[in-house]
């Protein structure tokens, strides 16, 4: 019987994987559009999302201090795991058919940056090969939870009912509590107490990184919506981005007096994670709006929350991943309920709550496991790790 | 009778507003390509053009001393100011067709272009939150002209008379004159006598920023034209391009002995602004030669013209916009004239000379509101309105 | 009799010119797509590829002590140079068919990059006019082996018979040996005994350059290839990239205790260098152990080979070209042997063999032309021919 079981789960496993895939080779003659051009148009996307995975959050995360070149390494090697393993997962399916190749990418590129997300709660507490080995656990459970809250895994949700084309809740909201559980259970008494220093000559790296991600996050959003749907889709992401980008300033002087550029590289992309969920269905006002709040609830997180939230957990989150993505990913999620007309409550809340589970207990088990290949009590440096490194850099 | 006078100047601006978005539905459907296909290309362009506004004009104003955060912040708050009211604006027409939001997008991106220009004139001299009380200004009165000249405004110009594909006049010269007027209005003998730094450590950040604009700048030309326009305009961009980088470091060491980094990394790009009204049906040697003169007059301007023209006008162009923007704007709107077999000759000149007036005169009331919000007399520093800044950096 | 001889030359030549625009002319209706689609899928490749010629190539170049101005006004004027040149050059065929001209710059990009990579071995040691001297210099040559290899010139090597898609022979490998042939022909002893010093601060510059190329690779070698092609290019291309990313970090840590950023920022790239002439046909598990094969060869090029190669070559090859492009792009060649069926062996080696041949012998020349402007014993610093340069910057 149990044997039956776990053959019963791997063939519904099987499926889920097939079925998305099938979905997409379909999605191809949408609006009567040839293959060959459907594929370049995700094609040109694919690579605007490969700029903000490297360039945008490589950058974002260059303000550690003595840390620039260890998070640049670090992202390359978070892609460069990530990428592979998804598609050569993803590719255990029957269906050999060509279009299928850019969609797999931009799967396995949405994998990636939910990594690079939950990575950012930890960076700098981890040395070069724990963030290969992050990755390698990162992503089954990652596509574990992709396919529960989206692909109809276990029956739990029925396939299309949870809304979220742009990823508030799988990639965001995913990313940023899976690393909250890896930085609580791997969290040390030094480390806590020593707070990473940021580095005050990396801030325009910090917003070349920020501005990498504005740019290309309407094809983040748009990737794999249909060509009836883009233009809507792409000006909604555009009119979020600049509410939150506007708000984050007028948040930022309000609570601190003077501007945090770190708020605004951060915060002002708030409105991009928010408007994940809906970006297909708001209008231009409610995509202005939704910006705008999300935009406020960040910035209010980086200045207020996140120091209460440290002492409270007695956890250092490096890049503030829950005022970034966490809360405005969650928010997105919940959005979608007054927005969209016919959405099922019952399943975009038992998605957003299943993501949240999944990802914080997949967090806890991997920061259990990461500690296998050491564990340093304090934070590192770039000097630990590379050679000829001006300690002053 | 006023009331009616009134009326009707409403009713042709609702027809002017309308008038285009109602000709690129049209468009949608030239060679026979369906909005599917036409909005993806069109799409493409706006993300290479949004890369420029942000990444291009950003970066390459990070040059001056002890400013790059607000320089990059400013441009954050111009873009995300100028893009949904732009939006909002356009889109108080009758026609809900699909096609128009990417094209109305790409217009509202001209905007943000030719107000990040004008901001580049005053760039230092204003707070943040003038730079978004510039925008919400600019904007009404970049539209009011881009109506008159390209939309039939009064009817003083025929639609269509004016050949301005890549907005030498409407967005290149427009937004420097603009900013000229400002400039001229709110100076202040302090500022005047201490002039602007530049910051030597910040060289290749500006290189960044003007890479990112040469890179993207044949879509900015190409980004509405026809899909059997495309090519031949693309290539005349990059033939201007190359043109004017060559000359301009000729120039730049004739002139001064040694190269001068800013000039390059501004006048490379003249050749970009002056081929704008003739990228479509320019030949490649012609093209080549536009860009060639445009460069040597823009690295004129730089090495000779700059410090003259402020000790002439007692004002600062901070980022020396007149010439880079202005003088190979208006070299690039006349040279049409003998380039476009068929242009009507009072239509361009008519039509470059209302973009002046209208651009200096807007400019000039502009500056006289902004003050409202508050005045330094001497220049700013990131230090003024940024938490954490390193002196230093 | 000689007469004739030249006149056959020349007129072949004009056909080896004419010929490949011809069949590219063809390309555009392959899989049915209308050449307003296929030129725009093109054109997006082909400003991908601009970026990495700029800012990739340029910052990847930054690296070099006080001299990251001079590095990147050179990239401006090295391509400056290479594409109109190449463009008119092409230009001189007898058809006018619209198509082409995204097509010819594509070509002329290839040039562009090409010539990028052999400048990178002698970087630092020219002075601005000599790059520009170096572009004219090197067009021909490469447009010379380009005929012979690819465009069946003299009738040596069949048309197509050489697999080389993404240019890891004629672009890469020429690159390269071309440069090496001017290092060696052009090398003094004191610029021998007095390495170039790295600069430790720009070494994130360097890997934004690095993640430019990475990002936009895929472009470049799906930048021909039918659409039906291009979905598994696309794929190969990322898979290599991440074999040689990760293969370059554990040779880099293996082979000197600590990882060198130079070592991450470069050879990361050589699974794109390699894949070059197989991407269209290796399959996804091929194409990642070619990443990985080229990365460690490049790895152990940069940590082992290149200081034993200055020795006994007693040249400097400043940016270790022959690590990140000679070696990893004759591997990329040689490789296409075992992996594309029906593969014409001796075509393939000769191809090769004739690249190197006429890299070599064209880049001597070229080396004792160079000098007729003037030499230098020793390195460049930016303060020799910039403005205003920081001695410390």
């Amino acid at each position: 019987m149990k044997a039956g079981k776990i053959f019963r789960f791997i063939a519904a496993l099987a499926v889920a994987i097939v079925a998305p895939i099938a979905t997409f080779a379909q999605d191809a003659t949408i609006n009567g559009l040839a293959p060959g051009i459907i594929n370049d148009q995700r094609y040109n996307r694919a690579i605007h999302i490969m700029a903000m995975l490297l360039v945008g959050f490589g950058f974002l995360m260059v303000f550690v201090r003595r840390y620039g070149r260890s998070a640049l390494t670090a992202t390359f090697l978070l892609v460069s795991t990530a990428l592979p393993l998804y598609l050569f997962t993803r590719g255990t399916n029957l269906f050999g058919i060509v279009n299928n190749e850019i969609d797999r990418l931009i799967f396995a590129e949405f994998a990636a940056a939910s990594l690079l997300i939950a990575a950012g709660a930890v960076l700098g507490r981890l040395k070069m090969p724990q963030y290969i080995l992050l990755g390698l656990l990162f992503v089954p459970f990652y596509m574990f939870n992709e396919w529960i809250v989206l692909g109809g895994g276990f029956g739990l949700i029925d396939t299309n009912a949870v809304v979220d084309t742009g990823g508030s809740i799988v990639i965001h909201a995913f990313g940023a509590i899976f690393g909250l559980g890896v930085a609580l259970t791997m969290r040390t008494k030094q480390e806590y107490e020593m707070s990473l220093e940021t580095d005050a000559t990396s801030d325009r790296y910090s917003m070349l990184g920020s501005m990498m991600l504005w740019i290309f996050w309407p094809s983040f959003c748009a990737a794999l919506v249909t060509p009836a749907q883009m233009p809507h889709t792409v000006v909604n992401v555009i009119m979020a981005l600049c509410g939150s980008t506007l708000t984050t300033y007028i948040f930022s002087v309000s609570l601190r007096k003077k501007i945090s550029i770190a708020d605004i590289a951060n915060a002002a992309l708030a409105g991009g994670v928010a408007i994940g969920s809906t970006c297909a269905n708001a209008s231009f006002g409610e995509a202005i709006i939704i910006g705008i709040l999300a935009g406020g609830i960040s910035t209010l997180g980086f200045a207020v929350i996140q120091s209460r939230q440290q002492k409270w957990m007695k956890l250092i989150d490096t890049c503030g991943v829950t005022n970034l993505h966490g809360l405005p990913g969650i928010f997105g999620g919940l959005v979608a309920l007054p927005i969209i007309h016919g959405l099922a409550l019952s399943s975009q809340l038992l998605g957003i709550a299943i993501t949240i589970v999944v990802a914080f207990a997949a967090g806890m088990v991997t920061g259990k496991v990461l500690p296998i290949m050491g564990r340093k009590t304090e934070v590192y440096e770039d000097a630990d790790e590379f050679l000829d490194v001006d300690a002053a850099a």
